[in-house]
């Protein structure tokens, strides 16, 4: 069996999204990328996620060609190609319907950074893609669902904003690996729910200054990190 | 014992109502219908969900006559008749009164489709009936709630739009058989929460553009269906 | 050990409450009444939920003092007397600061009867209280309490609307013993949630019809009742 | 092994924020002081809660310097040591990113005593921190936030509203000792949360009178408390 530690770490992050309540039924999806061998592993599509084992990964190729797998894969298969060929530091990609997550994208509108949970992660606001036109829904509707979001985070911004609200569908966030892209689905979904609650509380609520931004993301990452133990 | 496998189909769609969390004490009930036999199987009344069984079930005919079951039906039996009466193709019917969905119906909104999640399941907004007249609700009042249903949906579309807002009540959701009838439920409770929030970040937020409503109905139903392993 | 029914069905009555997420910490206390022997019993203050047991309960007359028991009765005690005092048929009082019907009377708004759900249980809106005047908060305050409460329910409302909002304090639920109480107490959460919910979809929403709200009450009680199994 | 009671105490304190679902991941920290040798033991940083064991607590002075332990202290100790310098009856401290708390932290608004569950726990409102300079988050970040909650609490102010909202970020909560900081936080997020839907119901919600803040203020504190079995 191809890449069983990657089909191992999808699975994973499949499970932690379901963990974490962000999936309901077989919504959302999980994968990862062997960078070296060009080889993506991905969630089969509408499989109850108690009977996922990581025997039923399916294995494909950069173009979506199944390289080993009897299970379709997730019908989201072509947008997370889109990614993996645009975001070359992209290992893994996670795509929900959290609620609040996904209100924001039904709302189309970005989630601005108002405050130090969303600061610690996302460098910016989280973007909101263009809606796709007519033509984009009818022909290669998933790989153009990749495309807008390409556009909407252009691959420079990827890594320090690693997720997106795909308008009037949901967010997909990315990371290193697997487990970073379930992780930051996880923490979008929290930062999605207190910036709704913070413009019910105070409907001018203002963004962090950019001191407050710039501090709270480097102190997390970059060169000069001190957060936990490394 | 007459229907046992439609009397565990409707007791498990009882129960998965109470695992989503859709259902406060004994509140809801869910029912099926062996069309070869026009015989009915429902959940019976007031009686706590960690003690039915299938023996419990209460099996009918169209016209209500108990059949088989020496409890009585849900009260709401009358509603589920005429419902199976007048639409053909369906097979198990829900009814909850889970908080979102019963916030619109509260509300008198029909919940418009502002994203994938929705159109999914639902092709195109799901209705709110009309509010009853004093009449209705003196004379036949359960048969009556069926009734309005029936005109807020018609038949022609129950099968696209497998679910309704009863003004001042709650939802009815149904499909091809219990099950379906209760996941359709889950679905419904989920879509109106996030529709909820949606409007609390954008009052003025949009349904979603008619292409990419059919293209997410498509994906998953029809003759061009491809989600799922079939 | 006197009336060690009712001590049990006192202590149940409070851990329902807990069951069912009304509680945090020690807040709420619930309690019943024999009143042949005109007798109260009721949870101690302060002492945890997991530690309670039925020999803990305190047993007071009508005036207040202790009968049997070692520590001190809820500090709300006094208002239990009052309503007890007032309103001959009830059996069983819970107070709790739930969130949603704690979020209303901080509103000092009454909740309106906008749905079946509220009608199945409370003929009528759910009143607030008037705010207590600084003489009654600064002496006998609890007792006053019960007094704020007798006056925006009357007597002659307590069983068909068998829950109040006290202003800026929190709900105080009743019914023939400890066990309705404690239900109708979780109705009002849910009730209280689901009316936050509608005004935030709908602010305009508008009570349920007369027709309506005296069907669904009357379903479930009186003579013509025809709920459930009895 | 110093202090092996406070390092458990600290230990409990942390995973009571778990238990009480105000913590994701690794956010949030608890500490506590030996007042009687200047030592304060603080959680690591970035270690996972279901591994935390009381060795892994991190012994410093006052002035930051590790006398015990290999790991990292939490990233926030800085601002722990400023409170305890300023304030020298807070004998433990809590912060989390609580959802509703750290709403009102990122709205920039105080929460004013709406009821009787503020009101039994913080003698006034909540405050919310001026945001800091953009030259206080460049140097000694950390400390610089302790020093902007000592200015919006003031030491007179400490014990009688133990708890404050970092502007953009989120609350500290305190007490005489680490389970009181954190049952203090575990009582904010919940006057947090219900302070929200207040507002939600009625816009111009109003605080309690002084003379409902006070009774319940001293019902449970300072000489004539009558709450509780002491």
């Amino acid at each position: 069996m191809l890449l069983p530690q990657l089909r191992s770490a999808v699975l994973d992050a499949n499970l932690e999204l379901v963990r974490r309540g962000l999936v309901l039924y077989t919504f959302g999806n999980a994968s990862g990328i062997d960078r070296e061998r060009g080889l993506v592993a991905i969630k089969p599509s509408g499989v109850p996620y108690d009977e996922l084992r990581p025997e039923h990964m399916v294995i494909t190729d950069l173009s979506g060609k199944i390289v080993e797998g009897t299970l379709r894969p997730s019908s989201d298969l072509p947008t997370h190609l889109v990614l993996y060929r645009a975001f070359p530091n992209v290992g893994g990609i996670a795509h929900t319907h959290s609620e609040h997550a996904t209100a924001w994208a039904q709302a189309r509108k970005a989630i601005p950074c108002l405050g130090t949970t969303h600061a610690d992660y996302f460098h910016g606001p989280v973007p909101v893609t263009e809606p796709m036109t007519d033509a984009e829904i009818a022909s290669a509707y998933e790989a153009n669902t990749g495309e807008v979001i390409v556009r909407a985070v252009t691959p420079e911004r990827a890594m320090a904003v690693p997720a997106v609200l795909v308008a009037n569908h949901g967010p997909f966030a990315w990371g290193p690996d697997p487990a970073a892209a379930a992780h930051n689905a996880v923490i979008l979904e929290a930062v999605a729910r207190m910036a709704w609650i913070t413009f019910g509380i105070n409907s001018t609520a203002q963004q962090v200054q950019k001191a407050l931004h710039d501090k709270h993301y480097l102190r997390k990452h970059g060169a000069n990190a001190y957060y936990g133990q490394k």
